[in-house]
Formats: structure tokens, sequence, C-alpha cells
């Protein structure tokens, strides 16, 4: 935890933001996998950590701002508890660490909220996202979960704080970059034909976990770079494959690291691996040198998306002008993701809180293919945490979709892709903290280029 | 998957041994951590593993014993979905698979389960253990979670089908007891002084991970084996401790093993652990020799907790007659846990459907400290799975608790009870199927005598 001054801090300055009210806080739960008791490892939600600091289930606190009083609720370990789980400081002595000195049983939050509610309070909550804060909402305050209307001074006032890191933050989203710098190291050290993804994933997996670190998101280790959203590790590593690894360390504080690396089977990629390959570095460097305050994140975006097409125009997958064909929205056949999002506490940064508000600043986002999976679009300030992460993908069902909606010709050879419906995908991924000077990156330097991968293989 | 007929067998079984009404079968949800597309891995509900074998997240299913149907409620991917998610096999096909040919959008079981309830009929349903169960059935029937009146025969008939496993059952349980073995054994070859509990936990998930395994339960791999639920691993390991090590392997099927070891820090163990562990030994091999069909479980545990006493009076911990402590619950000092529990889908199985069906035939269990916390008590038969896992432990706050209220003073030495409250715990753990004969140990052995441990570690 941090210094409870840095908790009150925190507390008072949002209370100020929102102005009036009660904000009230949901803690996480345990969650049972297969039974209540056998859980998941247990995950706070972030913005409690934010401003109460206690990693612990089943607490729920309220900032009443009318009334200038801070509360925690929870229960204290009965003596059989004890016994199972051995002598511990109490809530009380955990709260009081984070600077806040009123503490209640668990229950009495239900009749708390229900006499603000009587005095006419107004009762600020945030959107929710488990199961188990909508059956609170309802329990305490009779919202159902159609009805939950989350309050938007409240998500300003978090996203507002939550959105500038300190340095204190900073130190400890390095520590998870050099975890994740870590993880990516060992499997560039154990990719080879004739192995599983699985065990890829396994050998990241100990990396964080040695450090009593846990992973800040399910990893990405797979052959089929070119499917996104893929969590399959069943796969056994050919020769000619390129392994593609999105994973990310998360601190005991809670805080994540972000990295992604595209580690050729064999000991050197192929040279038709090494063309689309180095497009995607040149995307990936131009968006970095692209990064200071003042900067439009969507613009960082188009340039690097510009990029990716001059490529593939040189490659003869595309034709036209690129930037043309990025403003159409042609681009999105090799980059249907975004270029990056916000990280800290959460890897997709207050992800929970709306996208429009944390990458947006309130404002509407693109709906075009592509462009709208941009999280994060606005003015880069200095205290900024957020990955840098284009990609070039050949996505089969994509090509068959366009083709046969006959989008895009002006743009794309269908005829050329065709033939690159076997290649994958490719993705390199740093985290960046934005300075007043330009930008720096977090963690230590894992292999980018080529050859510099090729040199860390095992 | 097994085979279709399999499911249809399982099905068509538990639809006679309800007999009438409708089945409510409630798939899983993805769980998110800390925002809802930021997920833990996803784990089916076991029961509905068990009776439609489909391993996807939201998914329900109802068997209308009344109309003779059975139907899937759940939702094809969309074109948008394939782009991001690769071409796979439709859930159409996927249920065909299973034996099941009627498959409905997911919004149609709430009219189709309204309909059912103006019509009369009963509509069984099992208790809940997520929070986005109660959420459903509140959605979909009207009822509030404290309202909840799960279905007596629904719940008899699965626990009387699941608590028999079948050869092709036993063979995926094996598999993952196997794995489990690996993972101790690649504990025992890590643990040395000046690492951290960490660095051991993490080994033995990579273990489980490079199959392609998930851990069946949160992993205890403790200096201090005598806090009983202790998931924290941020320990430095010492010369002179102990680590105890909980921990298993579920298949990619959802079967589970679950073992414990204990392993000297150093090369050795001290005599005074030795003196303890060949007592805790001596029970784990009795209550394995006591294995039958027929036996009462709690006869057996009885059995093991009677060594453990005759021990501990040798060691000077007990005094009078170890028959006599036991049956007072003195016993408990030492083992206030049970002496294993069912295992198969759930690594405690079917926990969620209530101990007082699956582990005592419907009967209630003893009230008493200590013998509350056996799982399992009633008569074995073959076909069960289950564990063996004494321990004697040396637990401060129970001693100074038992202390303090004068418990047992006829049967407890509390002055040489003080003396090893820096001793931690041992715990031996080992999977049996009940067989015609006798038993037999599922997966391969792993260390289990001090030289055997000793032999194997690093």
């Amino acid at each position: 935890m941090f210094s409870k001054e840095t908790y009150q801090a925190r507390r008072a300055k949002l209370k100020q933001s929102v102005g009036s009210g009660l904000l009230l806080f949901l803690g996480n739960e345990e969650s049972g996998m297969n039974y209540a008791d056998n859980t998941y490892h247990f995950r706070q939600d972030s913005t409690f950590l934010y401003f109460f600091g206690l990693p612990y289930a089943s607490l729920a606190a309220v900032i009443d701002i009318d009334n200038d009083r801070e509360i925690i609720f929870g229960d204290e370990l009965t003596i059989d508890a004890i016994v199972w789980m051995g002598t511990q400081p109490t809530l009380k002595e955990k709260s009081e660490a984070t600077g806040l000195h009123e503490v209640r049983p668990f229950r009495e939050i239900e009749s708390y909220l229900k006499q603000a509610q009587q005095k006419g309070q107004t009762i600020h909550y945030l959107p929710t996202y488990r199961a188990e804060h909508q059956l609170k909402l309802f329990a305490w305050l009779g919202i159902v979960p159609e009805a939950e209307k989350p309050s938007i001074p409240f998500i300003m006032g978090v996203v507002n704080q939550r959105i500038y890191k300190s340095a204190e933050e900073i130190e400890e989203i390095e520590k998870a970059c050099n975890v994740t710098a870590d993880m990516h190291l060992a499997a560039m050290r154990t990719v080879r034909p004739g192995i599983y993804e699985s065990e890829v994933a396994a050998v990241v997996a100990e990396t964080a976990y040695k450090h009593n670190y846990e992973l800040s998101f399910p990893t990405i280790a797979t052959i089929n770079g070119q499917t996104l959203h893929n969590h399959d590790h069943s796969h056994l590593i050919k020769s000619g494959d390129m392994l593609l690894l999105d994973a990310g360390a998360e601190t005991e504080m809670g805080y994540a690291g972000d990295m992604s690396s595209t580690i050729p089977a064999d000991k050197k990629f192929t040279q038709r691996q090494k063309d689309v390959y180095d497009i995607q570095v040149a995307a990936h460097e131009a968006a970095v040198a692209a990064l200071r305050p003042g900067i439009k994140f969507v613009d960082v975006y188009e340039q690097a998306c510009a990029v990716i097409m001059q490529g593939m125009k040189d490659l003869g997958f595309a034709k036209g002008d690129p930037a043309e064909a990025v403003k159409a929205g042609a681009h999105a056949m090799f980059m249907p993701c975004g270029l990056g999002h916000m990280m800290g506490l959460d890897v997709h940064d207050m992800e929970n809180l709306g996208e429009e508000y944390v990458g947006y600043n309130g404002k509407p986002k693109s709906s075009q293919f592509g462009r709208k999976s941009l999280r994060l679009g606005r003015e880069l300030e200095p205290g900024f945490v957020l990955t840098i992460e284009p990609g070039v993908y050949f996505i089969p069902e994509l090509i068959d979709l366009w083709r046969s909606e006959g989008k895009f010709l002006e743009f794309l050879d269908y005829d050329k892709l065709d033939t690159y419906k076997d290649f994958s995908g490719i993705r390199n991924e740093e985290d960046y903290l934005i300075t007043e000077e330009g930008a720096r990156r977090l963690g230590k330097r894992i292999p980018l280029h080529t050859d510099e991968v090729e040199n860390e293989h095992c």
C-alpha cells in the first residue's frame, strides 16, 4: 500500500470534484469457480484500491460528502476464522493504515444507504461489471440491473484522477513492466518446433507467479496470431510458425504491465515473415516517435496505419493512396484493432468506467470498423501511461467477408491477400509514459527487431 | 468430450430418477476480474458439464421431463465475432455432438420458463453458487436469492449419478492425478532455503499449465502449514522450515486431482519434524488400509485419528485413552479438518449440491469441532473416488483458545503444546478409487515417507 496520506489526498480531491451527495464504492467478492469455496484468485475493484488501498474481499465504502464522513463497511474475523486463517491485523487496523477511522459491520450499509435515500441524498455509484455488484444495488437500493444509472460526475471525478499517474504509481507500473519483459524473454528462450503453445504460456505464467505477481490479463500465446481474441493454447508449434505472445504481469498492489512479441518457431524468421514484420516495426517506431503531450492519440494511430498501408502497398496487398485508404478505413483489413490503450490499475485502464470518458474525454468515438476499436483517441498529457501495439494480421474470415461484400476494391488486392491466408499475424507492444518532453518507455526493453528476437531465441 | 451416448444415457437416467417437472441447468458465464472483458479462465458448471459436455459460457439447458424435450439455450457467433475469434463449429454442431438436437436463442429461455410456470409445471433448479445464477433466477422466475428453494429430487438425482465414477471418468481423473503428482515432484526438486514460497507455487502452476490443464483449486504452498486456509505465497523459505504443498491439476474436461506433501527446506527433515511426520504417515497408511466397500468413511476417520492420538501421546502432547480422546473430540487439536472428500468434476466433488447429500447420504453430520469438518462420512461403495489426507498441525491460536477455555485438560498437555507453536503442520494426501475388492490409488505414487521425500529433494 501507499502511505495513508496518498489515499487521504485522493479522497479529498474526489470529494471536491463531485461536490455533493454520497459516493458508494462496491468492493469485490471472492468469485467461486465451480462452487462457492473454490475461488479464483481474489481481485479487488481497481477504483476501490485507488481510493482505499484495501485488497480484501467483502468490503464496501462510502464517502458521504454531504455529512463529511468516510466509512468502511466490513466484518472482523471470528475466532473460528482466525484458527483457520491465522492471526492478522484487524480490519480496523488495516483501515487506519489508509487514513480511515470509521469501520462498521457490513450489514449496516443497507440501512445507511436507505436512510440517505430517505433524506433525499444523491447516491452516486459506478458502472457495475460483476453480477455481485448488481445484486447489491438491488438488495440495498432496489435498483434492478436494467435500471442502473451510474453517476457521470462520479465517473468523471475518478477518471480525472486515475488518468494521471503519480511518481509512486509509475514506479509500481515499472515493476510490472520489468516482470512483463522477463515473461517475454522467457518465452523467446522457450519457443521451438515440437512443443505446444501451452508450454510457452506455462513458462510465461511461472515468470509472473514466482514474483508473487498475477497475470494482468489472460495470456495470448498462439500460432494463430490473426485470431485476435485467442486464448486457446492447445496447438503444437511447427517449423515455419510464428508464436504471437501478448502477456503481462500485475504487481501485488494491482498495477499492470502489457507487452506483445512475435517469435519465430525456428531460429530465424523466413523472408516472407520478415517483410511483414519490418512494416509492423516501422509503424511501431513511427507511433513511438510521435508520442508527446498535446498530440491526439487518434493522430498517432493514423500515422501508424499510414505506415502499414504504405508497406502493404509495397508488398502488393494494397493499392491507391495510403492516406486515402486509411481515411476510408481500408487499413482495418490488416489492423482491425486499435493502436493502444491506457494502462494502470487495469490493463485497459478504467475500461469499466466507459471508453468514451477514459479514452475520448466524453466525446463520441468513430463507429468505423477498425477505428471503433481504438480505445484511446484524446490529446495526450503528461502522466498518461499507455501501450503502443500496432499489428499486421491476415484474417481469412475478414478477407472472405470483405471480398464477398466488394469492399475497398480500389485499395485492396484480394487475389494477393488470398495467398497470405496462412500467414497469421504480427504484433509488438511496449508501454510508455507521456512526459513533459515526450515519452519514456516503461520497463526494460524487449527485443523488437527481427535480429534482436533471433538473438534472444533459443 | 465423451461420446454422445454417454451424455444421452446420463440424461435419460436423470429424467427417470426425478420423474416429472422441468430441470433447469444454469451454465456459467465468463467472470470479469476488474472489468467485464478481463476475465478469469472460464469454468463451466460441473453438473452442466456432466449432462451436456459443453464447456462454453452463456448457455442454459432445460430437460422438460413432462414434455420430453431437451433444449440448449444459447447464441451462435455473429460474423463480427468470427472475425475476432476465428471460424468454429456452430453451437448447433457442438450440441449435436452431445446428442442434443434442439438449440434455441438464449433470450427465449425466459418465455419458455414463464410458460412452464403458468402451466403449473414444477421447475427444478440446483443450489446457486455464483451471483450470476441468482440474477438469472430472479430475472426469469422472479425468485430473489433469499427465497431460492433448490429441488431435493434434482439434487439427489444428480448426486446419485455423479457419485459413481465410470471407467471413462476414472481414466480422466487418473490423467489429472498423474499431472498432480508431477506438480509435487517438481516442487520437491525446487524447495530450498532462500527462495520464496511463490517460486514453488510458480513451478507447480507451470507443471499443470504446460499440459494445458488448469489448477483444480488455489495452490497452498506455505511454510505455515498450520494455517489451514492459507493461500499466501509471500514468505521466504528458511533453513529448518517445512513447506506444505496442497495442489492439484484439472484436465481440459474438468476432472480434478488433489494431493498434498510436506517438504523440508533442507536436504533432511530434523528429528523433531520426523517424529511428527511418521505419526502422520502412520495415520495415512492406516486409513488407506481400511478403505473398502461397506466401511463407513467416518470409521476410517476415527481409526486415523486414533493413530494420531496414540502418536501424540507417545510424544507427550496427549494423555489418557486415545480412543476416548477421539470420541470426545480432543484430536481436533491436531487435526481440526477432515480426513478426505469426494473428488471428480469438482475437487470437493459436488460441494455446491450440499455436503449432507454428497457425503452423508442426506443424514445430518456431527456438529463437533473437527468432526464437523469431515466432508464425507457415508458408507463407501465401488466407484467412489476420494482423497485421504490426514494431517498433524500445531495451531498457536487453537492452543491458546482451548487453554483459555480449559478444554480437554484430561487429554492434552498444554505446556508441551506451547513448545511446538513454531512447528507448523504436516499433511500428505493421495487419491483413491473404491473398487469391489478394496481401493486403488489413482495416479503415480509420490514420495510419502521421509526418506522418499528426501531422496526426491533437490
